[in-house]
This record gives structure tokens, C-alpha cells and sequence, in this order.
């Protein structure tokens, strides 16, 4: 005699961005609702460089909008984004007396930070809610945008992680003035990633808007509408797969070997310079596979070097990319599913890429690179 | 200019819970079937007691159905129940190259070791499938009923966790045959919580039915059709309220004051008993307040008495009824949300419950305790 019993059920799940600007000036409500008003009180993460240059002004809006709040500055590098960081935040939770769900949690800052406050909530009392505040373009446009959070471990990015919605993300882009230029770069990969996959309108507007990262970082009218076309973009990607149901994304392209670069490169290399060197490594495979032709390698190899990003590193061995493709396979469940453009703004995935055709890939760019950019290396 | 995304959609979610027999005979296809025949590999973790008591027959099952797998022996105790031992079973899945979801995770043991493995199974790679094969009857009636997966942290009881299911549970009730009988009693705990909240039959076949712990654990005609009802008015209960949407949860029964008693008590008080304890404080609450008359009362004491559990603790303090009443008004966002009876079978929310009321019951629970039992704690 047996016994069955069959579980069946859905969970809804809803959440919002809001892309406003100058969200700390006292008289933008944006951030303020969010929060809420009935909420009994507020715990501020906030990124400690972010602290330095916004700390007044952060400090100045809570007082104004929030009851009773804690501002909790955490150091968010990438070689922190780990177990013991999450430890010390979740203890902050304890130590703070965070309900279960009356409570607000806020991150402001870059994409570590709000990974980091993402992971921590998304396992507080099984999850409280958070809002996120993204400091960098990269946060604006591509972490703070999906469900994803996560946590470098034993020695491999974002191998600890789960998926779980900010219930409200306040994209400002004036946050964009203090970033450093060769942030501004590093952002600019993933809106480059994300169009040419997807949107070769958006491509277009990059090429021919973008001159300087000063001049995107300070200026509005340049930066928004590709913010803006960027988050629409990935979104549309994210919005039908947010729990990765479907293991071939568009959003993994140029995600395949940057993890290994990532975490081997010394001095590092950022997270849109990894995913840059992948988009040139795999474009090359697609141009010499003949899916797209000269030209348009070209362009992309120019754009990318004109925003100031790297195409290849010296990192780079045959045994990194290698360990690369083999990860990616485990990842992706024992398929490549690599992302290949056939144009700019279409993709399709290979599963036959061997390691010969990468390694002559790399080689090229290697010469490429040393032609265009000498001998720098970021 | 502002601009707003809104992002609304539905995760499914499914599993099923099979209650079988003798799941390690060779001839039991159950367990391989849920492992499934296509898997690459499949790593099996173990209670290390259960690992002593069933290692051979478990490594006969795998070898015959399992083309490549390989066992975790894991120390699962309350005490080791934390992140240390998360991030070693973590480091283990690592080193095995666990991919994304064609190899299998087999968790067997108590409730301890399937929370453990459920938590780390839910952050690797944001979450890897895993099964459940509970082996203690706590596990086969509740902890591996429903989603929830967590560990202790900072003090706390289960302060960590994660929604995650299991996407198939074997129940097996012949594991019982070897488990000690204060671990029986430990398990019949939660088997008359939800008795008495929903299930005044399956209450009813307790008292009749239980004789005594031995007798349970080795007699399948008593102990298949009360796990089964366990199971069955549980699930009920969790499957419209699987993420507790709603704060309001009949199978909080218990399970207020418990945590405190069951971090404090020396030497420790099991799940299961610390949950009598919460059940005769509530009942007698209820009593008091004329929600239940002194016949019921009684007849609830004792049962859990006959069953060998307590209903008082020499760790009962003023200051630990008030921490447990703060600490669940927290978690329960705010409202007390104490289940109290209204008859065997029925519950109401007290949100009213003062700490006079509750101190009172105490003192009087602890008289009527070493009047029914002696100096006998457990
Ligand atoms: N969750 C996701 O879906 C997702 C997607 C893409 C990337 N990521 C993660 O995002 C991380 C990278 O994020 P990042 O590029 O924002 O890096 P980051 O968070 O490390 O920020 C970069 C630097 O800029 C500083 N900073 C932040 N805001 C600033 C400001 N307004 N002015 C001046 N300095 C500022 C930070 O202190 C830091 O030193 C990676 O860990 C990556 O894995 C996550
Ligand atoms: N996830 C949930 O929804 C949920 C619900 C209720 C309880 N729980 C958790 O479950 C835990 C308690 O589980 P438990 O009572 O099973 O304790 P446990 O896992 O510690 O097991 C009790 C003891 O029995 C041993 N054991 C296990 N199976 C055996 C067998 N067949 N024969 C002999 N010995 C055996 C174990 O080694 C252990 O020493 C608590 O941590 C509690 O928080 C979780």
C-alpha cells in the first residue's frame, strides 16, 4: 500500500523601476514611497564609497521621509562579495531587529553592494522585502534590473545565489557623476551586450551618442534614453525567464568565459572588461564561422576600444578557456549554449565550439588588440 | 521625465511526496525513480547515524540503480545546524562539479539534515533539485512536508532559510524501526499539533491507536495510517499558503514559545518536546479564557504525557515567555498570531496574549507537571 500526494501551485511575484532623477533632492517623493510611510522602520545599506560622496544627502532625505532609520555602510568590493560579508550584514539584520515584513531594507549602491543586500535579505526569515538604489551604470542597467542575487564562493563567481525581486528599484543617474570613467566604461559592456543581442537601434545610439565618458556620466540627454532603451531591453530578456527556467539566455552572452578572466586576472580586470573581452572573443568565433561578416566585427571591435574596453588580456592561456567552457557547460546543464551574433541585434546558440576555435579566436585578438590598442592593458 | 517598469509574472511550482515501504530493497524502484534513470550523477548526503545504521543497504540501492554516484556523511545535529556546516556541505557540492540540474541530490536523514541539505541545495547555482528522504517521523510529518529549508544563526532558531522544494519525498516509515523512542515521542509532537488544529479524527486515532513508542515505530498497522492523516491535514494546511502570504498559520501551533525553549532548555529540549510544552502553555491560555473546557484540556494533557512528552521545563522564565512573545510578534510582522484551540480539531489568532496571562499559565503548568509526572524533565 502507497501513497501519493501531488503539490501543485503558483507563485505571483511583481515588482517595479522607477527611473527618476536627482532621487535624494529633498522634494523627489520617488524613493520615499518606495520605502513607505506605514513601514515601522528603515535600514539603509549603502556602499561606503557611495557613503563618502552621498552621505549627507542620504542622511538629510531619511531624516526628512523616515521615522525611525540606520544607515549600515558597507566596503562592497568584488573580493568581498563573499560568505563572510553576507554573515556580517545578516547580523546587522539581528542586531537591528528586522520584522518580517514591516520593515523597509535599502541598497544603494553599485552592483556587489545590492547583490550582497540582495542575497542577505532574500535569506532573512526565509526573505524579507529590500528596494535597491544602483550607484553604478552597470547596477542601473543590468544588476539591479532582474531577480538574481548572489555571492562569490570557494574561489567562483556568483556560485552562491537565489532569485529574488526587489520589491521597488530607483534608477538616478545622476548618481553617474562621481563614477569613475573607467566605471562608466565597464557599465557601457552590458549595454553593448544587451543591444547587440537584441537591439541594434540601441547599438546605433551608442555608436554614434557616446564620445566621452565625462560627457555620458554628465549628461542627460545622452545617457537617458540609452539607460532607458538598456533596462527596456533586458527586461523584455529577463521578464519570461526570471528563474532561468529556459537555460538559453541572450543575456549570457559575453558571460561565458568573463568569469574566468574575472577572477584570474591580476591586476583585475571589472566585470564589464571580462564581459567585453568575451563579446570580441565570440564574435571573432562568428565572423570566422562566417555568421557575421568583416564589417561588422569591425564595427563592433571599434566601438567597444572607442569606449575604452579591453578585446583581449594576457591572462588569457588555452587552459582558461578551457575551464571556462567547461563551467559554462556544467552551468548550463551540460549544453554550451553560447550566445552568437548572426547580426547586430540577433543571436544564435552554439553547442559545437571546440577549444581549437577558441584558441585561434584568442590568438587573433591578441595581435588585434596589441594593433589597435599597443601594448595596454586595463 | 521619469519612466516606470512594472514586472508581474508566476513561477509554477510542483512536487510530490510518495509514501512507500522498505525504500532500500532492491526491488523498490521508488527512490531510483524519483533519482531518475537519465541523470549524470548523483551525490548522495547522509545523516552520519543513519549513515552507521544503513550505509551497506543504501550503497547495494545506488550501486544497482545509479550509474555514478558517490556519499556525504554530514553530523547532523541541532547544534551544527549553522552556516559552518552549510558551507561545507556547500564546498562538497563544489568539489563533486555539481551542474545545474542533470545530476541528482539525495538528502537523507532527520529534519536537521534535510533543512541543511534544502538550504544549500537552494543557493548552489541559485538552486539545484534535490530529494528528501526523511528517517526520523518528525521529518516524515513535517519537516519534509513542505518548502521551507533553514538553518540556526546568530542564536537564533532557523533564522536562515529559503522557500525551496524538494521536487520529490520518499516516506518510508520503516526507517522508524531504529529510531530511539524519545525520538518517536519527538515526532508524535508535531503529529498531534496539527491534530488539534485541524484533524480531531486523526486526534482521536492517537489516543486510541499509541500505545507506546516501540509498538509505533515496528508496527505498520498503527503507525501507516496516523502518518499518512499527518501528512495529508499538513499538506492541507501549507499548500495554499506555501510562501506564508498569509502570517496567520494554523501550523504556528506550538510553535511561539518553542524556539526560546528549545535554544535555552539544558540539556536540550527536542523540536518536539519544546513544542509539547508551547502546546500545553497555549492550551491551558485557552483554557483560562474559557475557549476550551477543563475535559479538553485535560484529555490533551494527557495524551502528550501517555506519549512521554512534557508539558513544563525547569527553563522557564518570565523573561523567556516575554523574548518568545517579542521575537514571534517580529516574525509574524508585528501581530502575535497565537493559534489557540476552540475545540480539538478548531483554532482561533489570539493577538492579546499578555505576558500576566502567560506567566500564570506557566506557574500553573509547572505545579500540575510535577503533580502528573514527578521530578521528571526530560
Ligand atoms: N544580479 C545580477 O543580475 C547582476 C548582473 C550583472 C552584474 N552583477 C554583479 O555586479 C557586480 C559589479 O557591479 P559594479 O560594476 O556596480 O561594481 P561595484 O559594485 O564594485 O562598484 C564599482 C565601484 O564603484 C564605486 N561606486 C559605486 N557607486 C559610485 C558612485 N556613484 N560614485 C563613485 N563611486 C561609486 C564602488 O564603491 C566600487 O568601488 C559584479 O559582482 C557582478 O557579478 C550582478
Ligand atoms: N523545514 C521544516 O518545515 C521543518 C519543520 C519542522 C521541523 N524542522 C526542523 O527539523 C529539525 C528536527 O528534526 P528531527 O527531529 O528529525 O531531528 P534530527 O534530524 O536531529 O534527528 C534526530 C536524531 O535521530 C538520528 N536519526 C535520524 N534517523 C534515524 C533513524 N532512522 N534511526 C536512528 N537514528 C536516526 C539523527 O542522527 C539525530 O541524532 C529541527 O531543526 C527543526 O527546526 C523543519
Amino acid at each position: 500500500m502507497e501513497r501519493l500526494w501531488a503539490v501543485s501551485t503558483t507563485q505571483s511575484v511583481s515588482y517595479s523601476i522607477k527611473r527618476t532623477r536627482r532621487c535624494l533632492d529633498l522634494d523627489n517623493r520617488d524613493l520615499a514611497n518606495a520605502v513607505g510611510t506605514d513601514n515601522r522602520r528603515t535600514l539603509v545599506v549603502v556602499d561606503s564609497m557611495v557613503m563618502q560622496l552621498y552621505g549627507p544627502r542620504i542622511a538629510a532625505y531619511f531624516d526628512r521621509y523616515a521615522a525611525n532609520w540606520t544607515v549600515l555602510p558597507v566596503e562592497a568590493s568584488e573580493r568581498r562579495k563573499n560568505d563572510e560579508t553576507t554573515g556580517r550584514i545578516l547580523r546587522e539584520f539581528d542586531r537591528f531587529g528586522l520584522s518580517r515584513r514591516r520593515d523597509a531594507v535599502v541598497a544603494i549602491g553599485g552592483g556587489v553592494l545590492t547583490d550582497l543586500v540582495g542575497f542577505a535579505a532574500s535569506l532573512y526569515r526565509r526573505g524579507v522585502p529590500y528596494l535597491r538604489v544602483p550607484t553604478t551604470l552597470l547596477g542601473m542597467v543590468d544588476a539591479s534590473v532582474g531577480v538574481k542575487t548572489g555571492i562569490n564562493f570557494n574561489g567562483r563567481k556568483n556560485r552562491l545565489g537565489t532569485y529574488f525581486p526587489a520589491s521597488q528599484t530607483i534608477v538616478d543617474p545622476e548618481f553617474l557623476a562621481t563614477l569613475p570613467d573607467r566605471q562608466i566604461a565597464n557599465g557601457m559592456a552590458e549595454v553593448i551586450k544587451i543591444a547587440l543581442v537584441k537591439d541594434s537601434g540601441l547599438f546605433d545610439s551608442v555608436d554614434r551618442d557616446y564620445s566621452t565618458a565625462r560627457g555620458f556620466a554628465t549628461d542627460a540627454t545622452t545617457s537617458g534614453p540609452i539607460i532607458d532603451a538598456a533596462i527596456t531591453a533586458i527586461l523584455e530578456e529577463l521578464e519570461h525567464n526570471l528563474w532561468e527556467a529556459n537555460l538559453r539566455r541572450l543575456a549570457d552572452f559575453g558571460h561565458t568565459f568573463s568569469p574566468g578572466f574575472e577572477l584570474r586576472a591580476q591586476p583585475l580586470l571589472y566585470h564589464g572588461e571580462a564581459v567585453a573581452i568575451d563579446i570580441a572573443l565570440t564574435c571573432l568565433v562568428a565572423r570566422n564561422r562566417a555568421l557575421i561578416d568583416e564589417a561588422t566585427f569591425s564595427r563592433i571591435v571599434s566601438v567597444l576600444t572607442r569606449i575604452g574596453l579591453p578585446i583581449s588580456h594576457g591572462c588569457i592561456t588555452d587552459e582558461i578557456l578551457q575551464a571556462g567552457l567547461a563551467d559554462s557547460v556544467l552551468h548550463r546543464d551540460g549544453a554550451q549554449n553560447i550566445p552568437l551574433l548572426t547580426r547586430i541585434g540577433a543571436a544564435v546558440f552554439a553547442q559545437d565550439i571546440s577549444p581549437k576555435e577558441l584558441v585561434a579566436a584568442a590568438e587573433s585578438l591578441r595581435s588585434l588588440h596589441s594593433r589597435l590598442i599597443g601594448a595596454w592593458m586595463p
